[in-house]
């Protein structure tokens, strides 16, 4: 059973009609009932209003893939928080941010870089290419797929070059972006998918949903909770040296 | 002085009036046209109908950077011509292959792969976009450019995951390719550009020109004739070993 | 069940004396012993006396992984084997390629490198470090293992930059080399592994069976077979453009 | 004429008699010295002890490469100056990180990663491998050089996957350790360097001058100052979305 924790800061969805009407229950909620679904994988959510984002040193430990979406509200992270989360993957959780969250403090704090981009407010149709065909992230897709409508993202994409890029974003309006990503960090695998902006109902859509449940399976890592084998150098405090 | 051999199949010339009308002297011709007007670089041209195909091995010990453009005719070069190519690159000569090239035997050899794409007869227009606009293959553009008329490349591209993708392409019928990417393959540097096919004003495009100009001087290595160094293992002929 | 297929040229095993008692059936007789003891693998051998090596397209196309032992006959490998097994990697079956295989047609063409490296005949040891602890072909190994007698390999290994490096070796004599890479080549995962000299009987030792075994598991590509999807370009024969 | 700042922790060389035998100016004054005669290069000193630690925004914005040495006072640099490095970093200065830098605050932010290693008290002796020959950071140097007596650090190095292993370390007690390795982080390049331990004379070595005088060359990106460009995405801030 893969444990995913899905964070979700909810505050689009209190604040505008619009989007509560596509996501009542928030965005959390509907990325967790489509994985719920599935019978190898248990979901539970945590918001910016829990305490400590609902994301306390027991959650994370107990959580095997963290799902992350965070837009307005990255600064009110709190930065042993967002560490706590930096940490984990280090040691071997999976790690998937979804549309704004590469502007999220751990996806920052990841990579090492300033993870800028340029953006639209459109409704431009996004067609979402599959550029690695055997990519386990790309299973049970066709060669691609559309989103009717989202926001514009576009390059230069502020990044390190990306281990695999999967899929590529072609925007109707002009612009192309690196839209699904890869990264490893020591234990730990990442996954940075574009789609999901909170005005459109995306998270319903059902390649979309095939897309996150594969990078749900991929970034898990079943030896996490065995890193203590005694070559494994520990990484909780690599301000310490370790010796042999 | 960087030394340009530009070679060209030159057969679409000589059999569309369309295309011997955009090309009235050969592709290869406009390409050294504006490449001989830069002061660091000399060129000279070679084409199939050549006694081996204008590339016997005096040229390419002479060359430190080659151009290729292929379409029809890739089966044509000899093996033994191809296999030149391939080892001057390993010894440092610069290679930049344009649009179907990609099927060149000498692209494909120095890829291991099956550089398969799809593509599609069209007039779409392709919008290039800089991915790494620090890298010097895109110094002087701004941060697109568009090409009016294409032939368009679709993904997947069958090929290893380039060092560095410095060009996205956004053709208006749909697509995305990786279209213009890097490689190192030993001492030697590879660029592939999608544009270029011989229907279309392409290489009179300044923007063209100018990619075309920084990937010479990006694929140039000065040091290449310098290579007898003591601890330089000799690539010429891959099947001996090499004692210390 | 994955099905292995062992190439072994077979020639030391019969001029030598002093291999004959290490491997007295043969280098791949005594891979396929400990692979035939697991359960989720199935093994059958190759050699060069064989008929088209052993390598029908029947063979390879009933292969999941292949193993390559090569040496001083790489030249007698048919070009249509080889590429037949190239092109198999494309679609999807595994490559691993042990020792002087560094040479073989197949590592060479997929790697599109010279693969030069230097040597020395000796009898030094080799420490092999983990350099990737959560790698699965790392599965199973301490923070390094050593190897009492090899033949040493040496830097620079002329290779295009590995996807990963899995293991490093380190030489009693003073050399280092990238003894454990990955690649990956359109569907199919490459691995290369420096030890496994004729004269030493290394393939004896746990260590090297366990990476062994992990490596096949890693290369088994399952949906290799299910290759038929609409989306899926056809690499048979890359001379071909593919229409959509 | 490029603009190197050697920062220096400067703290062993005033507690320990030993080290200040061998550097009695100080680490970085060794560094300036070598660096100093070199035509195209101008060289500036900081160190811990000055108002932020000679890191000011003035002096970051004046230097094209900084060069950094710190080994039990990481903590003591303020983030904030360690964040300025890194911004300047993503703008185009180039970095160089010495032996213990790898757990400096600037190095572990730009990599995202622990940078935990193994290490041992020794006075072992390290040979530095050239593995990538043709890397303009190997220039001058033969195909690998001796350091009588260093600390010695091991596998596994806690790094993302480097673009290029320009060099690695073999120790005369049996580790190795990628010693020289590459990472671009935006606009800017990297490189860290494995040897540098106060205890011995290191920084007085010809071949480590060599290295550190090509790194200076290679990490220098010219047009770091012209980055105004109107497509150039401003990284000072990247909390905040740019509109096209």
């Amino acid at each position: 059973m893969i444990k995913v924790t899905v964070y979700n800061e909810f505050l689009h969805e209190k604040k505008s009609e619009k989007v509560r009407q596509i996501y009542p229950d928030g965005i959390h909620a509907a990325i967790a009932a489509f994985l719920g679904e599935e019978e190898d994988i248990s979901v539970r959510t945590a918001t910016l209003d829990m305490e400590e984002c609902g994301l306390t040193q027991e959650v994370i430990d107990d959580t095997d893939v963290i799902i992350w979406w965070g837009h307005i509200a990255h600064e009110k992270v709190p930065d042993e928080v967002a560490e706590r989360v930096r940490k984990a993957v280090w040691n071997g959780m999976g790690a998937i941010f979804l549309h704004s969250a590469h502007f999220s403090k751990p996806f920052r704090a990841l990579t090492g870089s300033p993870c800028n981009l340029c953006w639209r407010e459109s409704a431009d149709s996004e067609r979402i290419w599959v550029i690695e065909p055997n990519h386990p992230i790309a299973k049970g897709l066709d060669r691609f797929f559309d989103i009717p409508a989202v926001e514009t993202y576009g390059e230069p994409f502020g990044i390190p070059t990306p281990d695999r890029i999967v899929f590529m974003g072609w925007y109707s309006g002009g612009e192309v972006f690196r839209s699904g990503i890869t990264y490893e960090r020591y234990n730990g695998r990442i996954f940075y998918f574009q789609p999901g902006h909170e005005s459109f109902p995306i998270f319903y859509q059902k390649e979309i949903q095939t897309v996150i449940k594969n990078a749900v399976r991929w970034a898990y890592n079943p030896s996490r909770r065995s890193t203590a084998a005694p070559w494994v150098i520990k990484t909780d405090d690599p301000s310490k040296y370790v010796k042999k």
